[in-house]
This record gives structure tokens, sequence and C-alpha cells, in this order.
């Protein structure tokens, strides 16, 4: 893991019980992130029991309760993010929770379709709207971009890229709602580095690849680690020129 | 208006009591679009008094009840306009029923967000899923790709190009649901184009220009007779070629 993170006091991954979530912050805490403070967040942490063992081993890792859907639990969170982080602020804002309600042109519903787009597109709106408080305090110590400052790194997918939807591409994985919340959550995104810009908060949308998770399926080709591994690397090297961006893991500028 | 239209026997227009939609009705009626049939719909016809006095004029036109974003109302819709069009089936279904929910990153609410996505992107996908045995009923009529055969199109705005919404363009109309809600309607309109290929239907997304409407405002640079006269012109020669396309109302395609 990029060393960039030793600059980064304070991180807070939402959706972090398991799956990517749950990686991001195994691979920070054995990639010696400490002393800098992981705030992880959790629907239910007590059901969270990797991320609960995890949490026992690390004084580093904090778990929060948060359901990215409900405004009160999204407010109280900024609150005792609040309390934890104090004058540091939040240098950077992982917003990975997401779901796939999967459904094809046969099978998709309204309801489908608006639960998907609920946590994967709003949910990172309106937390990053709650935190940004926090951010602000944090960007207000820096100069540059980056998350040695402050960042929002909104979690997205390829299969949310409208140009990529075409030809042998289109003809796998025809998720009505999941592809459109995450076209929806790269506008979203787009819209946000505009606002947070004169802040000096970076703000960028990353494609961990298709990995061997519970939402990935078995038959993915990357593990988690390897994943992980590189979306840290990227996420800890992120400047200005990234700002605004729809990255692949490896790097690789998307087409939106 | 192109002649094309004389090869589409019926047409239905969402959203037609103001606006562009009603705009569509009337050129379309004036352009010797008779004897074809045109399905106008309307939330509340009975306060659609423009549409009503056109339709009291020209008998082509059929005024239907669709609330959009009401399942019953949609499938009531598609069986009453089974009954009209028969044999025919459909040629051309125009999503332009659509809402602005103006709100900037402070003034934005997950309601907000859902209201709108729900009006603007999940509508049109419900109406053509619940529309699909006419339009391929039209389309097995056919060959080739057009309006003569069958097509839907959605209409989508510049201000859902995520690649667009940067610089000076990302610095006005700031609004976080109606940029989303076309982006999502954009990537809806891809994913369709890919499924209802195989049945010869042609579908795209089509940027109408800025309107002077009761959405677009008063200082919007176009008049509902100069967008129109130029969308339906342009729906007229659609072929295959343009099939899961996003174009501005003048030709060019726009960047997703």
């Amino acid at each position: 893991m990029s060393g960039a993170f030793k600059n980064c006091r304070t991180i807070m991954i939402t959706g972090a019980s398991r799956g990517l979530g749950l990686q991001m912050v195994e691979t920070l805490v054995s990639g010696n992130f400490s002393p800098g403070k992981i705030i992880a967040t959790a629907r239910n942490p007590a059901g969270a029991q990797e991320l609960q063992s995890l949490a026992g081993k690390y004084p580093s890792i904090h778990i929060i309760t948060l359901d990215v859907v409900n405004q009160e639990s999204i407010e109280r969170a900024a609150q005792e993010v609040d309390q934890l982080v104090q004058e540091d602020g939040l240098n950077c804002l992982i917003n990975n929770a997401g779901i796939n309600v999967v459904a094809n042109f046969e099978t998709v519903t309204a309801e489908k379709m608006l639960d998907n787009f609920h946590t994967n597109s709003v949910a990172p709106l309106m937390i990053t709207k709650a935190f940004l408080p926090l951010l602000r305090r944090a960007a207000a110590k820096g100069t540059g971009m980056g998350i040695h400052r402050s960042a929002v790194i909104n979690i997205t997918s390829l299969l949310g890229s409208v140009e990529l939807n075409w030809g042998d591409r289109g003809n796998t994985f025809k998720w009505y709602p999941y592809r459109t919340s995450k076209s929806a959550l790269n506008m979203v995104t787009r819209c946000m580095a505009v606002d947070l810009e004169d802040d000096g908060i970076l703000c960028m949308a990353l494609h961990p690849g298709w990995v061997r998770t519970d939402m990935g399926g078995q038959e993915a080709p990357l593990s988690t680690e390897e994943s992980i591994s590189s979306v840290l690397s990227m996420i800890g090297e992120l400047t200005a020129k990234d700002h605004g961006s729809f990255l692949h893991y490896t790097g690789e500028t998307l087409p939106w």
C-alpha cells in the first residue's frame, strides 16, 4: 500500500462489514496506517463479526452505526464522527456501501429501480452533505488536492459507463437497477466535484474491478486483497488532475 | 416537418398537456400527419384545456389518461391504446413527460432525488415495458429501423451528459435531481436499446434544446415551435445508425 496514507489522519469507509469495505479496513490496518483513525461504518455493527474482531485487535478502527438510506442515521453518524476526529476533520470519505438489486428488462420494477438508486446514488450524496463540515475542516489545513487534505471517493462500477454498455459488454450483466444507479452516482460525483472544488476537496469515482465478494460472485477474476491493494494505492496517489474523474482500479480513465 | 411521418401510422406522446409534448401534438396535426393516430397522454386530461381544444378540432388526436409514476395507470393506458391501435400496434413512443425538481447541493434531499428519478428515469422504462407488445406488433410488420417500423424516443437533456458537466457548463444549472435523473435515463435508454434490438425496435435519447416552456423558463433561446420542428424532423429521419444514440436536436452526437 502506498505510503501516501501516512499523511491521511482520518478515513471513513461506509459498508465496512463485509466485501470490499471490510477488506479496505483490513488492508489499511495491516499496512501500518496507524496512528490514523479508521472509521468503519455498518448498518448493523452487532452482526459484523469480522469487523468487530479486527477492531478488537486494532484500536485505530472505530465502528460507527450508519444506515445509508436513513437521514437520521446519517446525521447521528456525522455527530459521532465529529466527536471522534475533532479538529482533524475528515481527510478521506470512501462511499463504498452499495447493493445490486438484480433485475433485467422483464423482471425490473419501479421499486427495484428506486431501491438501488437510493442506496447507490442518493446515499453517497446525502452522506457527503452531512460530513461536509468535517471534510472542510480537514481541507482548511492543507494545500493541493488529495487524501493528505480531503477527498471523497465514490466506489462506482464500469457497469455504470453508458458508453461501454454496448455490443458484447451490453449483452452481459443486463442489470437495469444496478447499471442505472451507478450512472447516476457518476453524475452525482461530477456535480459534487464541481461544488467541492472551491473547498479544495477532491471528488472522484473509482471502479474497483470485478471482485469475488457476495455481490461479485465466485466467478469474478479478482480477490478482495488484489482489488483493494490496487484501489488503496490509487487513492493514495490521487492529485488535482484526478478531480472529477472516473478511474479503473488499474489507473485507466473510463468513458462516462 | 419530415415526410417520414407519412409512414408512421401510430404515435404516442407522454406529457402532452403542455410544453414540448403539446407542441409535438400541434406540429404533427398541422403537418398533415393525418390519418395517423396521435395518442396524447396527460395525467389529468380534464385540466388540459389546450390539448382538449386541439383534439376537438382534429379527430386523429386521442387523449389518454396516464400518470407516469403509477403502475396501474400505465397498465390501464396500455390496454386503452391497444384497443385504439389494434393490429397496427405502436410505431413511435415518445417518452416526453418529465419534471425538474430544482435543488442544488445545499437544498437537495433524498426525497427530491427519488421523485425526479421516478418520473424522468423509471417511468420511461416502465411505460416502454408495458407498451412492448404494441411496439413489437408494429415492428413485426416492417424491416429496417425507424418510425416507419417501431421506435422509442426518450426526451433527455444535455444536462444529463456527465462529461459535459464540467467547467463553465458545470457551474450553471447545478440541479442535482434533474441532472442525475437524465444521466440515469440515458443509461435506461442504452440498456433498452440493447434489449429491443432483436425486435427491430429503435431506441435512442434526444436533447430537444433549451426551450421557453414552464420548465425551461422565459430566458431560454428557443421557442417550442423551433425546437419541435427540428425534433420531429430528426425523429422522422432516424435509422439503424441512430439506435442507442444520444443526439442534440440539431443532429450532433452528444457525449454521455
